[in-house]
């Protein structure tokens, strides 16, 4: 439990900022402080523990020999956002990364999971994806989650510790409460790379983002390791934006894909190329085609919503929290036949925005 | 001619720097100052003038008629090193584009060209390329040059005056004199962006980098323009590169290749996005392949010079002016059974180089 003492040296040194959500007061660390993760939300005198980085190898096998001790566990890694859930004064609630309330998923949590888990174990830090096309905040998603979202849960954790429960003990929870849990792909020793690049191999081939390894035992040891599907995704999500990221966006990623080809020519399929390079080229050419109509960059998202405030929640939330100078635009907010709301909006990409409209316009650059 | 007053304000304002070279002392400009390009050099009371800027257009038909006025002349843009020849107190040299002596071609200039112009033309400043395997100072080269370097001249200026020759005049003078010349394209007006875009399709099955378009008369507005080929060959040259140039390097060149695509999309031939992501993907490939070797990231050169002392103030010169973080090493300086001197070197790419050995050794990234 943390010291009082502690959140105010936190606020004092800027560390940690007040937030409101919908009545409810709470404070997040906007850093790692004293030991809490950055996204730690403190409610009252008790924490909601971040959710720590996991390290990423770029080599599996050296990256096992490096790093794992004991025998660990591999796990489907999702490409969603990452939630913490908790029950609150009766109240369940999601918290994003950074540790704000997400009125997305907290709306939609009675879709998403039975919350009955916290009669039993109110204390619980629930730690899951929420993936799929009706994401609110990401591009990208899993090929299996085909509409609206879903979640999956890859870790749990309790309030006022830094600590995640075993993975065993994790499962057989998740299996008792019929909570749904991240795929699973067997338990290795550091000495079974080429065990495990055969798992890469069948998760590549059906488009999975890669997978995250934990270790047993007290070290708890975690590493993340990706498919070339995920980078040839990414870069195809994002490629129409391309100087609005921060270039390392894709420089990470072909660093990436290079890596895991020097490791595993098993993976090189004889498209890759073409399919990387249509992802750097074609949905930048479609926003270029686009532009003369349009005038901007700009993604299209549709979230849907069980609850109108909820919705105006987000749209707020979306209107505070700027990704950067990429700004959302609401389009239209209107409930569906099935009673959900759902709301319309873009984010609009400036800076290609605007150079794209002085290129195609016949502007000269000295570069 | 420049007031001896404007060179101690450059001076003064660090505009300008003092440099020697073989007994010659000179001042060059290290940024435009008072109307004089960045690069223009100071022998005594004269100027030999700086090569200005030409701005990129990314529409051809955009760029036309938003640039051009007059009929203007397409030339061939030619992938090597920019450099200006003059002759002074009897000695011909060749000023790089920054305003250093280039000792590597001022070492070959009897190799590249008739000096015999100098004697009836003694304020020529001569604009050339300098291109092929054998330059010291760039990874690619045209396809057509394959062996050591050629000289190409694409403008005339006199001393003393920040003025090119027209065109015509220019070429008569160059015909007159035998002197290498860029190779023509012929003579446009700006309602001709279609008879422009065949030459470019010509080019760009050659192989070639581009255009340089130069109006006549008195604005003498000039733009360049490149071939879908350039940017694969330029990505290609630096893949293995990719953390040690300024990423704008790759991005850049994707915004130019999508912008050609989109307005000439007779030039999406089939196979360019499988050579975009080959040239993204397999040079840094091969550079991971040899890092367990090698333990760097490296290109390597041989340059040819005539005289020994030269191939030493070529080496000096790359000491001293580093690119960036991006240094050299000299690996061999042998005399060739012709008679030349063959200086090998490498360029050493620092933050690639050791990224890799990290990420190949296991390391941990948080990204």
């Amino acid at each position: 439990m943390p010291e009082a003492s502690l959140v105010d040296q936190a606020l004092t040194r800027n560390k940690a900022r007040h937030e409101h959500y919908a009545g409810l007061d709470y404070i997040r660390l906007t850093d790692g402080f004293s030991g809490w993760p950055r996204g730690t939300v403190f409610l009252g005198d008790r924490a909601v523990p971040g959710y720590p980085s996991i390290g990423r190898v770029l080599n599996l096998e050296q990256g096992l020999a490096q790093h794992f001790r004991a025998p660990f566990h591999a796990e489907e890694k999702i490409d969603g956002f990452n939630v913490r859930l908790i029950r609150y004064r009766g109240q369940e609630l999601a918290f994003s990364r950074g540790g704000f309330v997400c009125p997305f998923t907290t709306d939609r949590l009675p879709d998403l999971i039975d919350s009955a888990v916290f009669d039993a174990e109110p204390d619980l830090v629930i730690c899951a994806e929420v993936a799929g096309p009706g994401n609110p905040y990401l591009e990208g998603h899993p090929p299996e989650i085909d509409e609206d979202v879903a979640l999956l849960v890859f870790d749990l954790m309790r309030w006022d510790r830094v600590e995640f429960m075993e993975v065993e003990e994790r499962r057989e929870l998740l299996r008792a409460h019929g909570l749904p849990a991240v795929p699973y792909h067997g338990r290795f020793t550091a000495d079974q790379a080429g065990e495990l690049r055969e798992v890469i191999a069948g998760l590549d081939a059906r488009g999975v983002e890669g997978v995250v390894l934990k270790e047993e035992g007290d070290r708890r040891k975690r590493a993340k390791y990706v498919t070339p599907a995920s980078v040839v995704q990414d870069l195809s999500a994002m490629g129409d934006a391309l100087l609005d990221l921060p270039p390392e966006y894709f420089t990470n990623r072909l660093m990436r894909l290079v890596l895991i080809l020097e490791e595993s020519p098993e993976l090189d399929r004889e498209t890759l190329r073409t399919e990387l390079g249509g992802a750097l080229v074609d949905p930048l050419l479609d926003a270029a085609r686009e532009h003369r109509e349009t005038h901007k960059v700009a993604h299209h998202f549709c979230s849907r919503f069980r609850h109108r405030a909820n919705a105006e929640r987000f749209a707020e939330h979306l209107r505070r929290v700027p990704q950067s100078q990429i700004h959302a635009t609401v389009r239209s907010l209107e409930q569906a036949a099935d009673g959900y709301w759902e709301l319309r909006f873009d984010r609009v990409f400036p800076r290609i925005s605007g150079l794209l409209g002085n290129f195609l316009s016949g502007g000269q650059v000295y570069d």
